[in-house]
């Protein structure tokens, strides 16, 4: 992995990554001419038990973009700039415009609930030059060259400091409000353990301490000695519609041993967990000959520096559709109980995926 | 409230409720011919700690509706039964046809982790006879009857044994998956405290033990102190943006004084937290001059038998839109990391909702 790092004319920070030593780069771009300083802040939710984020930016483009206009392609006309430049790269990271959380948070206001500085990195990667092509469809190499990224970007963002927990992922597709189609995904770190991670925690330390060994650790061998739903199987990764899936098309994408973080993964691991990821993101693609919007994201141990046994590095997808025509609306039960229902069966849901016959090259 | 018991031709049961005695009443009808017993089965979530409901039913409709047919209109040819008699009645609750939850619920597969029968209860609740209306355009003292009926419903459901936890909602609007536009609601029976009661029962345990009064009891006394978010400020009942509003147009509507579950609340805490609820649907429909679509959950104490002086009746609304055009979409980290993030303060979103007028009679 090569990689270069750049500092864009609003300040913002952009790294590259390539699989080849990078020697021709443009200087790095910015659509905006200064920083964005809207200082999002926490508010404690006492009735939840959480920290929820205000990012109150206007709308401040400093241009009007042509209507063609992709922020994610490379900059080809100086007088247009996007968010990244011509040059040897695969891979870009930079810092979003618009983030949700930011360092230096500003000062909160004076709530009537505890508030706090929302300090924490937002980054926007793009996956690829080609506006026209998906995670699915790039070469192995260039995938596993994004597991290694996303390494990089959590040992980076995490030695910054008051960094608790960093979580890759992507939303792709209208159905789940993206409408910049250049494949994408973001990048957020955050000052605390959020909710899902942390009640995660929480499940796979007990289960640890009880047993051991991991819950997901265990998990897999079980979805593998069962193989009703197993979608990949490799020699270090597996992909399967977990028993538990709480959406039609979930699918959850693990190395076989527990592994706390990208940055842990040997170049096999890393080499079959990419092979994983490409065959489920090909089958998605193949079930109705059409791109599957998911939400795709990345479960790993909290960045706080300790040993977590307990921890798993995985994805879980949740693509918003039902069956072809039908989404799947998170309504009463799922939003207001967090009581997932679903009506359609796991194995049946496998068996469709596990039809896909797809060419992992 | 005056209330009668019927069974439909299929075996479930429907109950008519009035705000007059009921004089005149059709049989009870059923577009169906025959019971369906899916057998909804629950299974553990080993990562999450929760369980899922999988309730795999065929559409197993045994006739063809006419092009307007309404399921939930009044039947008024027999040839072409809907869920709902004409007769004397201003509400009225069945047993939903094709539930997530029911008894008994169904010998569960053996899978690889643990399942259980779905024994719960979930029931369709028909707000008005008129397919045309909607919850706040209703009268104060149909409201009113509708709280009154929420109460009966949780009461009988608990009583059936079984049942921890008993939650009325409404899923309004396309926007949330809702096809079927006659004012209705639903109420789920659970056999266990699902994650979200569950953890806000956690919180306010709690809060309660360390200072002897219910945390939402004193978060409305600090909403009121600021009074900057505050849509209705009754004798008895309140409703405001809280200052911690996970989705733009978020609204919390609640009696003052503490009451574990609706059949608590007095006559005059009942006609107040019903015009405080009228008050928030008719700013609703008010703000864009349209029918704003929400998710509304009604949460009460679990119905476990014992006390619980922390719980505190309340509803919650989430509409799904940001501004008038565009949706806020749940994404990578609300889904992944249950980590919400909003482009707007409360206070702002408070002060569009103050400014529509309304006049609730």
């Amino acid at each position: 992995m090569y990689a270069l790092e750049l500092t864009k004319p609003d300040g913002r920070q952009l790294t590259l990554y390539s699989r080849k030593p990078i020697e021709r780069m443009d200087p790095a771009p910015s659509p905006f001419a200064e920083p964005l300083n809207a200082g999002p802040h926490l508010r404690w939710h006492p009735l939840r038990g959480e920290w929820v984020t205000y990012a109150a930016y206007r709308q401040g483009r400093t241009f009007l973009p042509p209507p063609e206009y992709n922020p994610l392609g490379m900059t080809t006309d100086p007088a247009n700039p996007t968010e990244v430049p011509a040059g040897d790269w695969d891979v870009a990271v930079f810092d979003n415009r618009f983030p949700a959380l930011a360092v230096p948070g500003a000062a909160p206001p004076s709530l009537i609930v505890p508030s706090a500085p929302a300090a924490g990195y937002c980054e926007v990667v793009v996956f690829t030059k080609d506006a026209r092509s998906s995670l699915g469809a790039l070469p192995l190499s260039h995938i596993d060259l994004l597991l290694q990224v996303w390494g990089d970007r959590a040992s980076k963002l995490a030695r910054r400091g008051g960094i608790a927990y960093v979580l890759p992922f992507e939303n792709r597709g209208a159905e789940v409000g993206v409408t910049l189609h250049h494949p994408h995904g973001q990048i957020y770190a955050y000052p605390v353990v959020p909710p899902v991670p942390a009640r995660m925690q929480q499940e796979a330390q007990q289960y640890y301490s009880e047993n051991g060994r991991g819950v997901l650790q265990d998990h897999i061998a079980s979805e593998r000695r069962d193989g009703a739903r197993m979608l990949y199987e490799g020699p270090h990764s597996v992909a399967f519609v977990p028993v538990c899936a709480r959406y039609p098309y979930e699918v959850w994408v693990a190395p076989i041993e527990p592994v706390e973080s990208f940055g842990e993964l040997d170049a096999g691991q890393r080499a079959d967990l990419a092979r994983a990821l490409k065959t489920v993101l090909l089958k998605y693609d193949g079930l109705w000959q059409r791109p599957l919007p998911y939400l795709m994201a990345w479960y790993q141990a909290p960045t706080d520096g300790k040993s977590h046994p307990e921890a798993h590095l995985h994805a879980q997808f949740y693509p918003p559709y039902r069956t072809r025509d039908r989404l799947k609306y998170l309504a009463g039960t799922e939003i207001g109980a967090g009581f997932f229902a679903m009506d359609a069966l796991p194995e049946e849901k496998a068996r469709e995926l596990q039809q896909v016959e797809v060419n992992v090259e």
